[in-house]
């Protein structure tokens, strides 16, 4: 159970989730829950953003409107987890000038395997 | 509990979405939460996808924007399932050329009523 | 548990939300996962939905494009709340012309603490 935010992270419930590498490693095996919406600010660049769950891609979400200020890739998904397998965002394409901000990264146990 | 995704569906615990049909049918009665990403690719429609209960829809997503490469209609809700209810998405305006790559929808119970 | 979504209420089991301020109050300490989809109909604003807890802005979501007709501004986050917290939208900027048709706003207790 955890929340990537940039500054702080809300909630780390089991501090399962590494703050400086932004990774998730899962404490038991499971199906979770994980969420995110990254923002990026305007620019001219297309982002991709990977849900990645060890070193394969999951979900993808993209974001490539370049007239707005704000806009979010988004997507979700319920996976599957083995213990100590490790999930995390890449950004896959694109940048994200200005950093993090106004972007969520969250994921929880829904049950048990 | 279930996550449709074009190829392949990552987690169908219990078996109760059918593949085929891409039809979530509600095993018990109680809280479900769903949540779908559906993304379109390049072209000049605007799509609608409705999340169906049943013959009926609950919320929809839209997206409309003609000049960006992919763009999600995307929405998440909780609702009241009774069971054998059939969840299922409708696509009821525009179309997906490109299939429904990088599209999610999933789906677990919250709790039993 | 509950759902916010213009008419009518989806779901809102132990009436812990107030229908008419659309603010849901916590009845127990625990982590709550919510998120929000909010729709704008066709105008040229920009518009920033803030998820408020009590008087604190926790995330936000935009929505900018001025060429769609319909267009949501997303976020979704895992909150850890006191009994009695207060939590709810609030439109930072913009408006909404046309109501909140097609918006939702949703949560559920993960796990009390």
């Amino acid at each position: 159970l955890f929340i990537f935010h940039p500054t702080p992270v809300l909630v780390n419930i089991g501090n399962h989730f590494d703050l400086k590498a932004s990774v998730f490693t899962a404490p038991r095996r499971g199906i979770y829950s994980f969420s995110f919406h990254v923002v990026k600010v305007y620019n001219r660049q297309t982002i991709q953003v990977n849900l990645m769950q060890n070193e394969y891609p999951v979900i993808s979400a993209f974001a490539g409107d370049q007239d707005v200020t704000r806009e979010a890739a988004s997507n979700g998904v319920l996976l599957m987890v083995e213990r100590d397998d490790r999930v995390y965002l890449k950004l896959e394409r694109g940048n994200l000038m200005g950093g993090w901000k106004y972007s969520t990264f969250s994921g929880f146990l829904v049950f048990p395997l």
